[in-house]
């Protein structure tokens, strides 16, 4: 389990010294290439995302693929998230600032995941995202390769009552690798998301957004369950009744997965 | 693991005086509107409420979300259930009584759940009903949402074998935010419910009673394996021959669930 | 965990005086209808059948309910089963002999589980049955209310190739509470069973028989996968190229489960 | 857990005196039909060998089941696999090398795998496997009764996207009892395998192989959630986008499984 850092002190991301604490955001143009740091954060935000990772592990939405990231919440331009690392092995030490051309700050020699991408040009693009998960989640697979579109069918799936898009990697690169693995394709995949919480990468996965750490980890947990019962309601065969869009605007709160986030943490640190 | 209440010993819920103990259940009518307490409850009632919500979260039956309540055993218009919070993670100090109307009997700040009204309505309409769950089991949703009938397939699904109402809440509220959030939401979902066993609630999940905690319990737990099971025989393609009424009916008997009951508390307090 | 019995030494079963160890088995004619014991049996044994429930309940062949029985070695209208407990929970001192009446020997206020007579009734049938399983594992359900004939998709599968028959409890009783409840109703199923290894219960479960503890558990579980392989292997909807019966024939061996039941155990034990 | 052994010293493989380690292969002609060692190996193979054991257990690959060896790595005609025992047990001791006539080296009355002809022969006809997996993995078996083409639906399932060939054994060896148990039918299923990383063993299994046991089980890992997700994406009935072959021959690449087999080593070693 990580080491839970405490709420009381700031840490610098990647061991930076810590005279560097009061340092401003701009003063942090160093020699060369290196992006400037936007700064020191709050260690309780790092022990959520480190939490994240384990959550999303745990409840088997990332195996020893997949990722998460949080935007720095004072630099807008920038984003955490863990080392190139299975996700139940991360721990503070892991993060890494990266800025939006998805170079590392500070990097040390720990590699950074190759898809960064779909984190940095969502986060260009969309200024209400705080944090992202990328998965290869099973459940979600099928509806991506084939396009049967993932509607809601119980509450916690609200969330997608305005639809799924499906980002087809050909339209925009051709024959890949399939991998976002540059700022092109990462924009690409940004302009499919729209202004949606979630889309399918056909083949590939799925990213999933959200205002903050507890809710894209929530819509990632309660869209696989979702697509289950999804399945499982097509394979019986009657006509299925979605969430009706109005229902599923009403539903949708702030903070719905408090409940949730509360009992997944405790999990993790077990 | 819950602290194990001696059960030699009474407690108040939440922890009112000690000097309250002897004092009649007509005597607690506070200043202004505070609900009066149906008075102390045995510990070893608190801990099977306590043990229900850990046997519901282990047998995945609720997730973060859902509960159960249990009636007051000497005030029937009053019941039992925990704060909002998630069920794993439920000790003896979460739990609260309310009255029929939802209202916390001294929450002392503790917040109630949001469909605490699911609970109040039933007891209110069911004197039967010793025992409620709420859950969104994925395996239920389907039969929810597509309106194929749930029936039993084997002997342990018996009780469903009078049928099984679907709560539609457009009828009753309109297009809302899909939860039981008052009064009349919880009787409509009450009258649906009629004098079964169990309703499904169409985009939401489903709520299961008994004349006892083990028994609402034990139904919600087999409930899940005979929708798994029907949904896979109806995969098959044969015709299926479910439970006859008669079987059903002789097969009911008082402490059917004896046996499962005593291994899930050993499950929940290792 | 159990306590592991020392393989050294003998034990009665039940906790009957170590003097009667050396008395012979005709001599246990007790007073009254008290059946006589068939006299002890090896500690081995008994831990075996021990080891059998809590292997099939971590197995998930069986859950609160279920059992698992063993002829005794030296008195072939005796077996061995738990008192009526789950078999998670079975330990040695829950072990009972009874004879082929479904009576017990030296109960001491123990109850019996209700459908022993499966096991007395198949063990009268059946000299060459040594060790019986009753489940109701939802994998099977299925192909007991379709009538979807189980067959092989896999060798660990071979031993259901000669054909698995289906019990209708109402041609041997009418509208019954569908449980195997006396002597008629358990010679009723054995014929059903015939020289068959498996029989299906409709609406109910199974029965799985063996030449010993290890091939009746080890049967159990390899039907279980076989059940679910076989299940998913109709859904593709390609024609199924079923194990030959002559292939089935030649896999079958002695000792087929010996490697099984060495990781079974040890798992059990942990 | 095992018990890891130091990466900076040699062991021979089953306690073979220390004094050998500098003889010459060739050295090795014992007397009689003994087959010679192809000589120490580095303690670091025979833990990852090991460990790859225990993580196909614990991702359920295989059950008490199955078996997964490697090439000697000084010894190309030499492959070292543990004795007939459930791979979840598997330590060093148990690790036997073998010659590609699947004569064991110093077996000290250790048994074989009954089928370890799989990979003898697979080692023979392929200079470029260093690693080959057995298994019976349920999701695996409806593939190969139903000839339904098993097919790439995510970059991870890309090693499949040249194709899966199924064994027939009936075709190499008639009505068998279904083992791979000499070295005609390994033989032949070296052929049906051909240049491909899996082949389909009907009624059986698979064989999954790769350049180094982390591709071997990595692929065998990946095999099984595509195959689930397949039959998923089958089951809701569009038409299915499979990952075109230039987009998955661009995704493969060495090491694609380096950061799973961190994951996986560390979740064994707890």
């Amino acid at each position: 389990m990580p080491h839970l850092l405490s709420r009381r002190r700031f840490l610098f991301i990647g061991g930076v010294a810590a005279s560097s604490a009061i340092a401003s955001r701009d003063s942090w143009v160093s020699a060369g290439q290196q992006p400037a740091s936007a700064g020191p954060v709050d260690p309780a935000l790092i022990e959520d995302l480190v939490a994240a990772n384990r959550i999303l592990a745990r409840e088997q939405i990332v195996d020893a693929f997949g990722h998460v990231s949080v935007r720095h919440p004072r630099g807008p331009d920038r984003f955490l998230i863990a080392r190139s690392v299975a996700p139940e092995l991360v721990t503070a030490a892991d993060i890494i600032e990266h800025d939006l051309e998805g170079t590392p700050i500070d990097a040390r020699g720990r590699a950074s995941y190759r898809e960064r991408f779909i984190h940095s040009e969502i986060y260009r693009a969309r200024s209400d995202v705080m944090s992202i998960v990328h998965c290869h989640t099973a459940s979600l697979i099928p509806f991506g390769v084939t396009r049967v579109p993932l509607r809601p069918v119980y509450h916690q799936g609200a969330f997608v009552a305005s639809g799924v898009p499906v980002f087809e990697i050909r339209d925009a690169g051709g024959m890949t690798d399939m991998l976002v693995s540059d700022g092109k394709l990462g924009r690409a995949l940004a302009v499919t998301l729209g202004n949606k919480p979630v889309a399918l990468m056909r083949g590939h996965g799925a990213v999933i957004v959200g205002d903050s750490i507890p809710t894209a980890v929530g819509r990632s947990v309660f869209l696989d369950i979702n697509a289950r019962a999804q399945a499982q309601a097509l394979a019986l065969g009657g006509k299925i009744t979605y969430l009706d869009p109005e229902e599923a605007r009403k539903y949708l709160a702030p903070n719905n997965y408090d409940r949730a986030w509360e009992l997944w943490k405790k999990q993790v640190s077990r």
